[in-house]
């Protein structure tokens, strides 16, 4: 089986596949959200995984668009812890660091930590953490730290100079697993649409919205997004409680696709939170 | 007339504020939005411009948190077009570019253009185009180039080798300007809020929407967003049309602030799109 997530290796998505199919599988990297989700559509890979929401930093635009466009459907969401390590190569010392590399978001979730243990070090943006550990390890040099997932360690040869140095409550970032179908029922599922209203009259998104609540249909999401057509047209993003083959979401849905110009239900998984 | 804005020196949000300013103003550049945020709130700055939505990208987490939880009001939006050009040193010359630096999203926007004319050129990944242009500058190399906003050869002296070269549509991004209070009523205006509903009772949202919707009051942008307390439990943005001093929407707030836990009145402006 092979499992495409978004790369390079070693980042939070590579973490969130091999919590979910627990080890098993193929991992291959894609440079682009998009990539990944193509290589899905195109069964180049059995399944992909892409972060959609962060609790810090809100939803990735990017994956909204892959389920709004592209041929595949949400098999599971899996949620995944975001705790920061400082690495630096074998035989370096907290002390000694004069550098510390990271993504800027990194850095700043660590700042914190960085003002009291490395007050003098300089501090060097990266585009990843996992590019920030290859750069450590690449050059071997032992006041350099790359700041990042403890999971980096191996990839990159190096060791956890200080463990969990973000700042703050804990930072959980959703996945989700595409793939050609979505699950089954269980009992316990959500399931994610997407629609294009095509008209701005007040109120259209009220009696959309009519669809669920007089169904008692719980919404555990809802976002808009431009559709890329022009700033102030809008897609949305609907998350509600509830499988697409229950008796009430499916009339709620043939009502919904009543009032809309376009509905994709993008999948029917097992809810998670 | 000192203005705050997402650094570096030379990013969109600095055009967008020149171009809101009409080029007046001291420029003071931020490391985050919030920081930018912040120093309006402080009375540092007299105003702040920061990114909070972009046609591509989608809104910007960051900005939504702003206005939810800094003490700031909402002044203005700009809506800048994104475009794109190569940079190089003076004298310089397209077809002897081997490096081209830029963020990811930039050199990603470019691919079309990059692998026409620059297929053998090392891509090399910056967290910013100001970075990028201002690494260029610095090495002073005719072999290297930058891919970003036309307006840094002024500030990195450097020259445009080519410009207008991303794929695809335009691209266009709304800036927000933050200020001690909102603006004045023009007639044509837009009102941006913040609640937070605190009950996931099916059917909450769609009371709330009843309000504006019984009022034909025009919404024109929703978007729910993890509180950071916990991943399922949401703060609600909305923009709708009309001033908060427009006594349909009075009495709309009103209604929506006795169906919610919080609500914040981030501002009401001129409508520009």
């Amino acid at each position: 089986m092979k499992i495409g997530v978004l790369g390079p290796r070693g980042t939070y998505a590579e973490i969130a596949a091999r919590t979910h199919f627990k080890g098993k599988g193929e991992i291959v990297p894609y440079p682009m959200i998009t990539d990944v989700a193509k290589a899905v559509a195109r069964g180049e890979v059995d399944a992909g995984v892409v972060p959609v929401e962060s609790l810090r930093e809100g939803s990735v635009g990017e994956t909204l668009d892959v389920l709004a466009w592209e041929d595949v459907k949400i098999q599971a969401e899996i949620v995944v812890p975001i705790s920061h390590a400082l690495l630096g190569v074998k035989g370096a010392k907290l002390e000694k660091i004069t550098q510390v590399l990271s993504h800027p978001q990194a850095l700043a979730q660590c700042r914190e930590f960085l003002r009291k243990n490395l007050s003098n070090a300089e501090l060097i943006e990266m585009t990843s953490t996992a590019k920030a550990a290859e750069q450590v390890s690449k050059l071997k040099q032992a006041h350099m730290a790359a700041i990042g997932p403890k999971a980096l360690v191996q990839l990159y040869e190096l060791q956890v100079l200080r463990d969990e140095i973000q700042a703050g409550e804990t930072n959980l970032t959703r996945f989700l697993c595409l793939a050609k179908t979505d699950a089954k029922k269980t009992g316990r599922d959500k399931t994610s649409i997407v629609f294009y209203t095509a008209t701005d009259r007040p109120g259209i998104l009220y009696e959309i919205l009519g669809e669920f609540a007089s169904r008692r249909i719980n919404l555990t999401k809802i976002e808009s997004r431009p559709s890329k057509k022009a700033l102030g047209d809008y897609l949305f993003f609907i998350d509600l409680e509830g499988h697409r083959e229950d008796q009430k979401v499916k009339e709620a849905l043939i009502g919904v696709r009543k009032k809309t110009a376009m509905l994709k239900v993008a999948g029917s998984y097992p809810k998670k939170f």
